[in-house]
Parts: structure tokens; C-alpha cells; sequence
């Protein structure tokens, strides 16, 4: 079994302005990678740039990135950073601007390849130093090679070939304090789903089964609040960052799994929230697994069954039925592509599919 | 809190043999270094050799590092290596060679500097790419940066100043299947110290308690095989290395305390071997921490009381009295070192070392 997760996380409450040093030993000229608008409201933005400033280290922002981000979007931050001069990446948000900062990093490094690049093997992979700052509490993109972004010919999102571990991640609770409910929810329910994930499959191992026990067990002390029933407290906001980073050292050991996967069309035909997309099929999903798996995950996580974590997920995310004929079309999808099933530890076929689909 | 552990780990029967390509990535020149008889007696020098022929990459072996190794010898392996022109090193072995490797690959990369050059405190430090083959489940050296020298003008051990992680650790549990249960008692007594005095410290987090809380429940599996009273399986021996790599992680990012401290003047001047010297400050130890502590250590490692375990340390490692005075004079020269005792997280004073020392 395999241990590997070299990135230097600090997780404390401002630990962008605490580690301003270890920023500016990554480069002399940073390109921050963002969305539009909530790294500007909840101060993420403006931390980095003071530690930047402090440190006299010369930065560009590009706060281009949508949901979702598209392989245009990475080409069109590649040239700001490279007629800048950019020699690292700081990534501030959620999943979107943290995978594309990777894709970023891995395209101004290749400066003269073009965008099919981001799909094409290589053995070695390389790529500028990458920075993440997350605001969210979902992804755990900081602590993953993963970055996905939507490919519009093929109507779906996938993550690229290459395999870039961010250098650093800066974990801080306080940027999450404002975020609406509906977000916490979407995002706590993303990374409940890569702890499940990472367990119900066939790259388990006993270290990435520790850091899903250490996960579902920061997880399971705010599901009160992800129901409404009482406010967060700052205890809570550091459990969801927690529990966020864990469920992304879980991935970066065993990947994801089928609720991922069946999410992905989801999410680009209906524009639903990546985590509530990957919800609606982990009670399901959990449902096929061993007695063993399913209990392991469902007591670490404190839910009695799964039809109690099936009808938390319903109050927690907004119930919603997708329609029928695209759920059908995402079954038939992903039973067309073994890749998409190989981590799944059960045999699949069409009825296990309609199971999980219809649970 | 800070997560940091830039180790690729493999732990899997015949990981050499699996991993060779990746360790042919480390370079074309490998300087393997060893102790005298037991990687030749185990089978891991073997195993190394094979898979570096296996890729056509050259070697040298250096197998001259003792117990306890000096500064000497790692300025003579320097020597070899630098003339066969080595660009990476392979450690084998316990913590001796291991530590040493570290050692050497920094002096090789300052190939101009003297072995004062060790205990320098450089902002950055650099070293070749170094690769750790742990043979005994002890020390946990394959995942720190910890080097522990001798020096002989301190009469004492200390570690070198430079923070060199592994790049790689292959921790293969057959290679120790044929020692000594005495070994393998003194190097698993020496693991769980490592456990207790990261919890049992002011760097505690809740990282390197996720980390302690596996590795001791690992560990109190294969209790009764340290006190002979059954042999063991292959289940065991797993535990056994990875209780010891989990308990480097912990060390990793809360270090040790006053039992290591406390320990290396008795090693020094009795022979005593590590885990032995360590294990006999350790139940003192435990017992002036907070209740707290001490339950979360005793509960998860399977013990009822501190007692209990200061009888099974007796057991284990073979009762002996240290000569008061040596325990005495090892006392006040930690409570002389501030540096020393930074890391307890109770006030040490005199009565507290005559309590730990007396246990
Ligand atoms: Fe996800
Ligand atoms: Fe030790």
C-alpha cells in the first residue's frame, strides 16, 4: 500500500498572513487564480495579497473562473500568467478555481503546448508551484492532484492526465464563517462522499482508511448544523475544514468512486451543485456495499442506516428528483466506461446501476 | 497546525522489487548504506542490489555504520561517495544506517564543507535524494527527517541540524521475520515511545494524533508476542512496521521528549540499546501527564494502568536497574537544556525528573 501526500498543509486561523514566508519561498512573481467574486467577500483575496505585499513578491489576479471551469478558461489564465511572467500559481476558492490553478500551473510551465496537452499522458509530469487557499469545505482540492474541468465536446466534466500535488495548502476556517447554508450543506455533503468513496473501493487502504476514520468522525460532530437545528460555532467551522482536507488526503489515496462519476452529467446538463449532484447517489451507492463497508462508514459518520443518511441528505441539500431519462442516460454512460467502474469494490451491472439510481 | 510528510511510502511484501522503476528515478549512482550483518542475514541488501542491476543503475555499498553511528563514519561514507560519484543514497537497516543516510547524503551534496558542517543550522537544507529500507520496526527513520549522531567530544547522541525527509521509504515487513524477539521487543518499546511522547507534547495535533490513535491500535495487537507468550503471524509482523512508520509520522510533527532525551546518555555510556534506555523514563513519563493524556495513550495502546505498563516494559525488555548515579548526573543535564524540555507540555522541575527517573 502506498502513503503519499506531499503537500505542506498548515490549518490554523490566519495561516496565509502566519505563513507569508513559506508563500515567498515558492516564486517571485504569482499568478492568483479566483472566481468573481467570493474570495473578495470573505477576505481570502485580500490576506493573500497582503502577504504577497509584505513580502515584496509581484502578483496578477485572474478572477476568471466559473463553475465548473473549462479548458478555454485555463487557456485564457495560461496567457495572462505567461505575459506576466508568473513563476507560481496561488489557487483561492473552491473546487474550481483550486483545480484550475493546478491546470494553470501545469500549462504556463508547457507554455508552447496547446490545450489538448491537459489530456495527453505523460510519464512526468510538471508544472509552476502551486499554492491553495480554500473557502470552501468540500473539494479538498488543496491536498489532491485532482483537477477537473468541463470539456464541452464531450458534454462532460473530467480531471486532467496530469498528476500535480499543490505544494502548499493554507486551511483557514474564517472564510467560510459567511457562507449561506446552502453552500456549507453542498460542499459538506461533497466531502462526505470522497471519505465514502475513498472506502467503498478497491484503493482502500489502512492509511487511507485513517484518515477517512479521522474524517467521518470530524464530519459527524456538525451534521446538526448542516440540518438548520443550531448555528455553527467556530468549533464547527474547523470541523468542516477538517473533515474537508481529511475527505481530500482520503482521494489522493484511493480516488473517488461511481456517486462521482454518475454526478458529472448531472451537473453539466442541470447545472446542480457538484455536491449535491454526488449526494443523490451515495445513499445508494453505500447501499450495494458489503455489511462490513456500510457499517464502517455509516457508525464512523453516526447515521443508524442508510435510509437515515438518505433522508439527511434530502433535508440537508433540497430534495430533488432528477429527471428519469437522464439519470437513465448517466447509467448507461458509466457502465460503458470500465475505467469509471474500476475502483468500485462490487460487481456492477445494469440492475445494480438502476439500484443505485432509483435508491 | 502544520501537515507535513513529503515521504512516498510503499509498505507491501517485496516493495523493493515492485518499486524498482521508481527507484531507478532517483538517479544513475547509488550509494547503499548499511550496517555489517543484517541486510546481508535478512535479505534486504539483496533485494536492493537486485532491483538497481535490474535497471541497470550502478552502486557502491558502504556497510560500515555501527551502532550508534558517528560523525567519523559518516565523513568516511562521504568520502567513498564522492569519489564513486554517487548521486543518491539507499539506507538499510534500523535507525543506525538510516539516520546515517541522511547524513551522508547532506555531506555528499556539500561535498566542500567539514563535518562541523552537520550542526549548522542553514536556512534550507539540501541533500541528495535519499531512499530508507527499514529492517526493524523500530525507529521509524524511513518517514522523519531525524538523524542521531554520536558525537563523541559531548559524550552524548544529538541529531544533525539539517530537516532532510526520505524521498522514499520501501518498509517490507519480511525483513523481520528472523530477528531476535529481543530486538524486535527493544525496537517496538522504542516505537510506542515515539507514539507517547508526540501525545504527551506541546506540538500535539490533531494530525499527529490521528496518527498516534492507528499506530497504537496497531501496536496493541502484538503485545503479547513482544511478552512471548505466543509466536507470531504475518499479521503481526505487519503491525509491528506499521505501528513503527506511523509512529515516525507522529514524531514527524510533534518530535519526541523527555524519555528520548532522557535516554541517550544512558545509551551512551551503558550500551544500552535505544528502545530499552527510552522505555525506562517512559511509564514515569506517562504518569505526571494530565489524566486526559495519560488515559488516551494507556486506553488506545491497551493498557489499564501506568503500572500495568511499567510491568510490561519490565517483561518485555528485561528488568535492570541504570546505576543512580549515571541517572542522577542524566537528570540534571536535561533540566540544565531549556531546549530539552520544550516539548513536555507538563513544568519540569527537579522533583518531576526524580519521579521520572524513579518510577
Ligand atoms: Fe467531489
Ligand atoms: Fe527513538
Amino acid at each position: 500500500m502506498r502513503f503519499n501526500l506531499p503537500v505542506l498543509v498548515y490549518q490554523e486561523k490566519n495561516c496565509v498572513h502566519n505563513h507569508a514566508d513559506e508563500i515567498a519561498q515558492m516564486g517571485k512573481n504569482a499568478l492568483i487564480v479566483t472566481g468573481r467574486n467570493s474570495s473578495k467577500k470573505n477576505g481570502s483575496l485580500d490576506d493573500v495579497i497582503n502577504a504577497l505585499k509584505s513580502k515584496n513578491i509581484k502578483y496578477t489576479v485572474y478572477d476568471g473562473v466559473e463553475e465548473n471551469p473549462s479548458v478555454e478558461t485555463v487557456m485564457e489564465a495560461r496567457e495572462i500568467g505567461v505575459k506576466a511572467g508568473c513563476d507560481f500559481i496561488i489557487g483561492i476558492g473552491g473546487g474550481s478555481p483550486m483545480d484550475a490553478a493546478k491546470a494553470i500551473g501545469v500549462m504556463i510551465y508547457h507554455k508552447n503546448e496547446n490545450k489538448d496537452f491537459l489530456y495527453k499522458s505523460v510519464s512526468n509530469s510538471q508544472s509552476l508551484p502551486v499554492i491553495e487557499v480554500p473557502t470552501t469545505c468540500g473539494t479538498g482540492s488543496e491536498v489532491t492532484t485532482v483537477a477537473v474541468l468541463t470539456v464541452h465536446n464531450e458534454k462532460t466534466k473530467k480531471s486532467m492526465s496530469h498528476r500535480i500535488f499543490p505544494r502548499m495548502a493554507l486551511v483557514d476556517e474564517k472564510y467560510i464563517k459567511n457562507a449561506p447554508l446552502k453552500v456549507i450543506c453542498d460542499t459538506a455533503i461533497d466531502a462526505l462522499a470522497h471519505i465514502v468513496e475513498s472506502c467503498i473501493n478497491n484503493n482502500a487502504t489502512e492509511y487511507s482508511k485513517m484518515f477517512a476514520k479521522e474524517g467521518l468522525e470530524a464530519w459527524s460532530k456538525f451534521k446538526d448544523v448542516l440540518l438548520g437545528n443550531r448555528e455553527a460555532t467556530d468549533e464547527d467551522f474547523h470541523n468542516m475544514m477538517y473533515a474537508s482536507t481529511l475527505a481530500g488526503m482520503c482521494i489522493a489515496h484511493a480516488g473517488t468512486s461511481l456517486p462521482h462519476g454518475l454526478s458529472y452529467p448531472i451537473t453539466y446538463e442541470l447545472g446542480i451543485p457538484h455536491g449535491k449532484a454526488v449526494g443523490y447517489f451515495l445513499p445508494g451507492y453505500i447501499n450495494e456495499a458489503t455489511d462490513e463497508d456500510k457499517e464502517f462508514v455509516l457508525k464512523a459518520a453516526g447515521f443508524e442506516s442508510v435510509e437515515e443518511f438518505s433522508k439527511f441528505y434530502k433535508k440537508a441539500c433540497g430534495y430533488e428528483k432528477f429527471p428519469q431519462e437522464l439519470l437513465d442516460k448517466t447509467g448507461e454512460l458509466i457502465l460503458s466506461n470500465q475505467r469509471k467502474l474500476a475502483n468500485c469494490p462490487y460487481k456492477v451491472d445494469a440492475e445494480v446501476i438502476k439500484n443505485i439510481i432509483s435508491f
